[in-house]
């Protein structure tokens, strides 16, 4: 049935057990896709029927449909004609795992980071308003992104100015980590107010027992019901901030929601539907760990096991050395912005229940919170996605750096990060952390070299960060001081500066140029910030070409720094820049990526090879 | 009296009377050094009770109070050992306006951005708990900061951890703009439930009347108090997030904020504690007029007429702009973040207040709004300061310049900003903003040019900053293109590329110079982001040793990104870098601050000197 579904308008005829049919198809084909792709399953399956109620009661495109973070929305792409392209989900030049206004005139904005949705969706009514325009704007948040102070931001302004804006709560009482926070245990005892729901389905199940007794006595019984739900809709949070409050309504019921999402259009101002679904439904192995289902890699659909071997990732085996270290050192504790699991910190939450914090989708707070352990006494680490660290840059700045409180960072997921493209890359996090006064900023090469820089980090009672992609290979022992770079591999033509994963391309690169002539020094610049003031010194005093490599955005990096240091001391600055370009980087595996930024061993042979102006590289600039 | 007062315990015997007297005291110092040196007078003389209690009630410094923002701990100075300092409040190497860890073991942190002291102090707490400590953590917040979603987080979580905790809820009706949102709504109503403070004062009456009578009776009578008070606790929105609600209660009554604190003690878990003042209180023009007394320059103390003239400042320059072209353009519309007065934007209100938001202390919210207003077909420009727009860096990362939407930032107190030192610089947004994918960033020199980028903007479809020092100079006409820069002075020893105000600083520097027998180039590189790439080859090949000035952190900035793009294309990169250093810099006049980083007319002139080698400079470099 799926393959004839082109458009919403081709949903809305059919009947209650064509609708059943259809989602049952469209749960086999995100199992499918997912299993092979990759990509988030749970948040998937809990949502179809949601999604079908959506595109039946509102028109899209003419309605604005705002999806939060967007990771829900691979229904959404089904049912707007992207069906037969969801096998390419994820891929470099396919489908992304999130909404992306060049697809689809349905999808409203390009997606990915929590909690934005219900501002966005603001804007869009305001500028409808002001438009004179008559349609609806609806935006979808899961009750995980509602622990972002956003959502609170956006509903206190909705509240006041009386915008007309439906927000549907998806409540799956899961976000990435099991959800946390008090508003998630005022949601449960809501969800647990049975009376309700079960006056609800005892209505129905009367109404189904007297088939066809004419629509009047039906909208009769809807008023009734109507009555008595405005019984329970006094939910105290959202009549605190002035929102009406439908709910919680059974988001695996299509009809029930589809006659709650049009009875909500006809309000005048801001109302939430708190709609209950359950993460994973229809594939048992999610049902039961969505977290492990949330966002995952390519897996065999009947056991659920990953079809690669994933490689130990870079984030656990830093909790593993933070929980060995915790066990002597009392000051040692953890917090985490609902990631424990996607940065490996469960590893010490598992030891050390009472000194890890998971304070859900909350950066802001995530950050803050570290730094008052700080100047209380403790030595926090704080485990947190490149990316998603864009939300605390101000508090890194102001709470962190300016208190000079001993807060590590432990950023994950840097660089290049692969399939969750343009929103997810974690290249802007170099040029964050260097503006800000105070701050170390390491990079491992290896696990070595991690575990080396936690060492420090012990010793070290300023702001740190130590970044890393999701995993490192392992590396020999390592014994550098703070800050120190080394020197890997002389070289008489040029010397490549690189630090973290670049280290790796260099080395790599140099071999390859030595192979067509061109000797090539390596240094490791494992510290960003402070740079190594005296191994510069000697690199530049040599006099050769130098080229600077780091998997972040040219703007503000590594190499900017290093042009900087070096011209204003007379010398002269990088010859090449091996960064990622000015633009978001979009979909693709990491290597696929690093290739499009030039970025891989080949490439940047080929660029240095070309700025030294050597045989067999041509030089093809200015 | 005041003078007698070294530490809180100098006040804990004193008489009700002389308490009176005191607060009398702290007034009318207030009065004078805000008058005399600028700063914040209406929330300090609304806060002058409230801080009593707090250090009658608390134990300081073993009790840990965190001040929210900070600006209102003028009179927590006072009663810390720091009365007598008050009048160097403000000034170069005299007492912060905000609280600073090296002026006294009883200011916890370094403050001065809103809406954090909640997630710091739950810090505080829980570090406390780790230890086996005891002492209280309070966190002092006011009504205008609650609209701060970091405010909603770490409740949120403190909920969820029954972590002991105080907040005191410092309700005094407005934030720096009028309060907006829904939630201040509802503490208006909380407020005006006067049931209980009606019952509250007969019995204050009423125990008075019968003094003596035994502290059996007042504590059967406490008992009452308490169990009639419970019927008025129960507060929604404070219950939804699982956290005690104890109010409202009179913030300048210091005997029954004592015993609220003192009984707030005694939970083991985190309370509120909603405290009502009225700002300004016992100076009638800052009673009348809060707004304008909030955040203030010197002033004559008997007519609150300012002591200098005011320079007109560029963001009302801008509004006026903007309200001109909202007549024919009707997608033109203002957002702002609580700061409609400080940006210059009520100019804009006033005329189209129905196409002005105004959030409250919301920059996430503020900036993701803009973009939805934006997708919606509105030309949004969002006005915030520069050091709050830190707060907005991943949805200006995300929301705006992820999805092209075509905001325009109204960046004011862009650079060093002065007497507010280390928290309120603008000196971060250059190496925030280059880092966006597709983003403009425009620095006018004076106000034509300012004038020039925004008429520039009109037809811009794509995200842009503007960003500017709170006044300018006029200026002559501006015809420029959009990222163009010109060649002002034409030099045959060296070229200086400037930014902003710091292009005005070169031309006074080129003219010392000239007088020195150096013919300095000046360049107006009035567009930061993208570069002036013609300008820059043209300046490239005449070969002259190249000095980049911007009064932003190097780090990331404007120098990094021409050293970056000359040295890539075989120049060489600059020779100087004027920029402000690696540090937070204090407060002082602007003009003091340009000095202490180096970057004045004659800081400039001497390093260019000394890097060009010439007389009269020494070299004394490397």
């Amino acid at each position: 049935m799926l393959k004839d579904i082109h458009s919403p308008s081709d949903i809305r005829g059919l009947s209650t057990d064509e609708l059943k049919g259809l989602a049952g198809e469209i749960r086999r084909e995100l199992i499918d896709v997912v299993s092979e792709n990759g990509g988030h399953l749970a948040s998937n399956m809990g949502a179809v029927e949601l999604t079908l109620a959506l595109h039946i009661a509102f028109d899209a495109p003419k309605d604005k449909i705002v999806f939060d973070v967007g990771h829900q929305a691979y229904v959404h792409k089904m049912l707007t004609g992207r069906a037969q392209a969801m096998r390419t989900l994820r891929r470099k030049d396919g489908l992304s795992g999130f909404p992306r206004r060049d697809e689809s005139e349905y999808d409203v904005n390009d997606a990915g980071h929590a909690s934005d949705a219900i501002s966005l969706a603001l804007g869009l009514a305001r500028a409808r308003d002001l438009a004179g325009q008559e349609h609806c704007v609806v935006a979808v948040v899961g009750d995980g992104a509602l622990t972002g102070g956003m959502c609170y931001e956006a509903l206190n302004d909705a509240g006041q100015s009386r915008t007309k804006l439906i927000v549907i709560l998806n409540d799956n009482e899961m976000s990435i980590s099991p959800n946390v926070g008090a508003m998630h245990m005022h949601l449960t005892r809501m969800r647990q107010s049975t009376a309700y729901r079960s006056f609800k389905q005892g209505l129905r199940r009367a109404l189904a027992r007297l088939p066809r007794l004419g629509e009047k006595l039906e909208r009769a019984l809807e008023r009734v019901r109507d009555a008595v739900k405005l019984l329970f809709i006094n939910d105290m949070f959202f009549d605190a901030l002035n929102i009406e409050y439908l709910g919680p309504i059974d988001g695996h019921d299509v009809e029930e929601m589809v006659r709650v999402f049009r009875r909500a259009k006809e309000y005048d101002k801001p109302v939430v539907i708190h709609v209950v679904t359950r993460k994973g439904l229809g594939y048992t192995l999610a049902e039961n760990r969505p977290e492990r289902f949330h966002g995952v890699a390519p897996f065999y659909a009947d056991s659920g096991k990953a079809r690669g071997a994933a490689a130990r990732s870079a984030g656990s085996l830093a909790a593993q050395a933070l929980a060995e270290r915790a066990k002597t050192d009392s000051r040692i504790v953890c917090v985490s912005a609902a990631m424990l699991s996607g940065t490996g910190m469960e590893v010490f939450q598992q030891a050390f229940p009472d000194r890890c914090f998971d304070v859900g989708i909350a950066e802001e707070h995530a950050v803050t919170l570290s730094a008052g352990l700080a100047l209380g006494g403790m030595k926090p680490y704080a485990a947190i996605y490149s990316t998603f660290l864009q939300r605390g840059y101000d508090q890194a700045m102001m709470d962190v750096c300016l208190n000079r409180a001993p807060v590590t960072f432990l950023i994950d997921r840097a660089g290049l990060t692969g399939e969750d493209g343009e929103t997810h890359q974690g290249v802007f996090d170099l040029a964050m952390l260097r503006t800000m006064p105070g701050m170390t900023i390491g990079c491992p090469v290896d696990n070595a070299e991690l575990r080396r820089m936690l060492e420090l980090s012990f010793e070290l009672n300023a702001p740190m960060a130590i970044r890393y992609p999701k995993a490192l290979p392992d590396g020999a022992d390592a014994s550098f001081a703070l800050g120190e770079w080394t020197l890997e591999r002389e070289g008489a033509d040029v010397c490549l500066l690189a630090c973290g994963r670049m280290v790796r391309v260099a080395r790599a690169a140099a071999a390859r140029l030595e192979a067509a002539g061109v000797s090539a020094a390596v240094v490791n610049a494992r510290f960003v910030k402070p740079m190594d003031e005296k191994a510069l010194t000697v690199v530049a005093e040599k006099g050769l070409p130098v080229v600077a490599l780091e998997d972040g955005v040219r703007a503000g990096g590594f190499g900017e720094g290093v042009a900087a240091w070096l011209s204003a001391r007379g010398y002269a600055a990088p010859v090449e820049y091996v960064t990622v370009p000015d633009r978001f980087i979009p979909q693709g595996t990491v290597d696929e990526q690093m290739k499009m930024c030039e970025m891989d061993e080949e490439s940047v042979a080929a660029r240095v090879g070309r700025a030294l102006g050597r045989e067999p590289y041509a030089d093809t600039r200015r």
